[in-house]
């Protein structure tokens, strides 16, 4: 309860009571939307304020993608990870928006690099603009993120925020080297998602342990979104190779048609013959890919168990994830509900896959 | 001399003045690199080592543009102001570096957004290394450079660089959305200038004044490096059209082929015939250039007297730059030697056109 009064506490309280209306039939993510709903609101009106700017397209463009309906993890892992350790909520408000403009940024240079067709569901934001306008408002945004940390006041959360940013940067370089590199092992493969993806997953968690200025709290949390993150990379890279997904009408395959080699590959590439092998060079090496080869590649990665494999491994980072939480609850005990919900949240992100 | 102890002091007082042989038959630029020769050195010694990652294409494609030989005129700048109010110089080495990636992060970029062929003398980067690979080892370095200034602790320099950053990113995309747009007036090319180019000026030399918590000098550091800026982007700006730079066998015309509507052209519009507004049309706009079109362009500022007139404007800005330095020596006159070449600097970045 350090830097803030208890009257700031008592309205937070309030204000975290009204969003209790969860319902247990939704997903462990919709009841946690559900239940950090007003603090979301708040969130959303800082990323809507701080997009702005006198040059109207960086708001246009910003706001295409953001309000485009992502799932907005992150910045909700901000906040209930604030909630659940009593961490300044005005801060991690700040910093809920931060992370949200860090991935937004790294999801529109993403998109010129891989020369994305489709995100969310919408036509890429590098299709609409252009490549050139969707690479400087990604900057933008990166540089209007470190401008809302500093706002914190907080050197310690700015180191967390800029080490994690470099790092993500060396992951989406690592990756992009290994596109099409057979020679890609399991080091490399976690190396790259713990970057890209992980390392994001886990500032957003660290940053209120930061805050509270408590390192025991702070390492938990760090290991909670790490691990969280880890699972849901891989089962995000499973699930591109899931003809469910297509049955759902999502698309598919696009890993394999940029050549990411990703887990469910690398499991089929263990025991792969020297046909299956010619395979993998061909269109993965080569990328001389036709019609029939997303299907040739989903049915060799059932044959060698790929997916199974694939949710096995994600699994175990959701287990450390849940382990990590638990440490923080034999700490401090006074919010079991979202407690309960943070804990289910690595087995979600894993069931995902059927 | 807060926040830091005398024998600190005596060794960077000691160093200092191993730099001192300065030749004066030389640039005030070059006046500047030797009697900072040790300091910069130590700036060099920073960048390289910052750079690195385990990612080996980071400090390779980094290298390729910092070792190319660029001026270093912003981390030189940082250096000089430091030493001039006695500001802490560790702390300014490291932000020396810290804006030399900022720098060299945007040029990454704008070699990208710009299709750029060439980059001081040699092949772009984004020729030799790929566009993707160019963005991201652009992204890692605006992120490195985070990580630099979080290491001074002082949340008011990662005020004063975050700002920065996200200014120079406005300016860009404000540039890219008036490419090829004649309704462009001075109010909106000066802006844009200002936040591309100036600002980073500014805030080179303004955070020494931060480091010495001086509110009238940061001040008066930070309009000494806008303006110096601003006359530096109009300088650069109108030697894009100068015929003598040509002789030099440098590249002239880029600004016109990329449909950048600059000073020279800005003075050339103010009295066009209807005739010389046809041919802007067709060159800038309708991107419709033949060989013989920058001939005519430089034909058309000379007659409009668009060198002389910018140069001009250059001077004005020179002029403000040298008052705001003005200021800060009737404060702190310890210094004289390095005050004549910070003095002289604005005169002679105009002075490049003939």
């Amino acid at each position: 309860m350090s830097q803030r009064n208890e009257t700031q506490a008592l309205d937070e309280q309030s204000n975290a009571s009204k969003t209790k209306a969860t319902d247990m039939s939704s997903s462990p993510l919709e009841q946690l939307m559900t239940y950090l709903h007003d603090d979301m609101q708040a969130v959303n009106d800082t990323i809507l304020s701080e997009m702005h700017s006198d040059v109207p397209l960086i708001p246009q463009l910003a706001s295409y993608l953001i309000a485009s309906g992502g799932k907005r993890i992150r910045p909700l892992l901000t906040l209930a990870t604030a909630r659940l350790v009593d961490a300044d909520i005005k801060q991690a408000t700040l910093l809920a928006a931060t992370v949200e403009f860090i991935h937004t940024a790294t999801l529109l240079h993403d998109d010129v690099v891989d020369e994305s067709q489709e995100r969310r569901g919408q036509k890429a934001a590098n299709l609409v603009f252009g490549n050139q306008e969707t690479v400087l408002v990604g900057d933008f945004l990166f540089s209007r993120a470190f401008q809302l940390m500093v706002k914190t006041n907080s050197v310690e959360i700015l180191r967390i925020l800029s080490n994690a940013s470099s790092v993500i940067a060396e992951g989406e370089v690592l990756q992009l080297q290994y596109q099409g590199d057979m020679s890609i092992n399991w080091n490399v493969y976690k190396t790259i998602i713990g970057a890209k993806t992980a390392s994001l997953f886990a500032a957003s968690c660290e940053v209120n342990g930061a805050i509270l200025k408590d390192k025991d709290i702070q390492k938990s949390l760090s290991e909670y979104g790490y691990n969280l993150g880890m699972a849901f990379q891989i089962a995000d890279d499973t699930l591109d190779y899931d003809a469910n997904q297509e049955q759902l009408g999502k698309t598919v395959g696009d890993d394999f048609r940029e050549g990411k080699i990703t887990a469910p590959i690398l499991f089929a590439l263990q025991n792969a013959s020297d046909d299956e092998k010619a395979f993998w060079t061909r269109t993965l090496v080569e990328h001389n890919i036709n019609d029939q080869d997303l299907k040739t590649a989903q049915d060799l990665i059932l044959k060698h168990k790929g997916l199974e494999q694939s949710k096995q491994l994600a699994r175990e980072y959701a287990q450390k994830s849940s382990q990590s939480i638990h440490k923080i609850i034999q700490k401090n005990d006074n919010n079991r509900e979202l407690f309960d919900m943070l804990c289910v949240m690595p087995e979600y992100v894993v069931s995902r896959l059927a």
